[in-house]
């Protein structure tokens, strides 16, 4: 069981539970007091925790001992336009799995400007988080305007760009070739694609980088994940081991 | 519009549709006679074709001319146990945008059971074929016990293991360093992992490379998925261009 918190981690600090945190431990993990359960919060690393107190709607949780300590979590931002309902859920659980910094949802000419449910974007994250021992939940910001990002893309920042026309390098030469520790957003286009004139507010810029996802046809949602696990792969943290003495994580699917 | 038809492909040889394709033509994309539609059937090459009758349930189509020959697909097979509905459906469509050359679900001693919807894997995977512009349709197999897979696996194509535990490599490292040219597959594990006797059958194989794909633990769709992306990325068809002259797609969902 595992658990994201707002509140300060530290020893013996009671930790109280949101409604929703209860009724899962109590009525879904079937939980009682002495239970471990794991806490973080995205500042104080994880935290082997006991539930000391729990009811109907309430409980507290006394972190005990630190088990991680807080690291940089380095991913990419990534920026995409708004999808439905399936794939844009699907899109936040997998890009918080694959390490995304920051979900940030972006308004082209040729976006459907359906309203974007944010509150929905960040309790997938933190469900996310929770299931692939992450000590950090992606930030969800809200929605931008694309030209306005563009116009205002910090100058030390690349942005991988998935193309679907026009000149583009191999993803994989593209970054086997970037500086390492260097800092990422991913772009993918509307499924409506993007306008010309869209197109050459990327060509223009310095930190854009244009890349190829192969010869079929993705999905909008599909080249994000595609785009960010080959980030990973080559600039990220799949290089690293994976931390040891992990329990196995209970899904909750 | 693009359909694959099980039936051969050649200049006005008529190609009759299915009910559900003739349904989809007339009432989802509203089209009529004359239209033009893509057609392939994973032999022929890809041809466009004049709808030339239309009715309800009924319809032929003429194929007038190979807009691209048919090519091999080399891509790897993806091997992996039941999920649940949403994980599964998902798994089809992402893998066959992905290029994998068939889906063979897999029975461990972890694996629920549940009967596996054939029909429904292979409808999705069609549509997901229509709708990524590939020349054939990954085979989609029965289940198999995972230990008469491993008795029976091939000597000359490898078995990429996307491990929790264990010594493994990063995937990226050992893709890298892989023959150009061979023939692959890629296991993931069930949800509940493999048992340590399971786990021993594929460390006595020659033929498997364990990988790891990084620090954070990932859903065994998702796990499936990012491996399909790095063996495409470094070792398949990503490095060639996109064939030029893409009509743009017209999304389904």
């Amino acid at each position: 069981m595992r658990l994201y918190t707002e509140q300060n981690l530290a020893a013996d600090q009671a930790v109280a539970l949101t409604a929703a945190q209860a009724h899962y431990l109590r009525n879904v993990m079937r939980a009682n007091v002495g239970d471990n359960v794991l806490l973080f919060n995205g500042r104080d690393g994880e935290w082997s925790s006991r539930i000391d107190t729990i009811r109907k709607g309430a409980g507290t949780l006394l972190p005990q001992r630190q088990r991680r300590p807080q690291r940089p979590e380095p991913g990419p931002w990534l920026l995409f336009a708004p999808l439905k309902r399936a794939p844009l859920d699907f899109l936040v659980q997998k890009s918080v799995e694959l390490g995304a910094a920051a979900l940030q949802p972006i308004q082209t000419a040729n976006t459907n400007t359906g309203r974007i449910n944010l509150d929905r974007m960040q309790a997938n994250a933190i469900e996310a988080a929770e299931q692939c021992e992450r000590l950090m939940v992606p930030e969800v910001r809200p929605a931008q305007k694309y030209t306005f990002l563009l116009e205002n893309w910090p100058k030390d920042r690349y942005l991988l760009v998935c193309a679907e026309f026009g000149a583009a390098q191999p993803i994989d030469l593209m970054l086997r070739n970037a500086p390492p520790d260097s800092a990422w957003g991913i772009l993918t286009g509307p499924e409506g694609g993007f306008l010309p004139s869209e197109l050459e507010l990327l060509r223009n810029r310095p930190f854009t980088r244009m890349v190829s996802l192969g010869p079929r046809i993705l999905r909008a949602e599909t080249a994000a994940i595609a785009a960010l696990t080959c980030w990973q792969s080559v600039l990220g943290d799949w290089h690293e081991g994976r931390p040891n003495s992990h329990e196995p994580s209970t899904p909750k699917l």
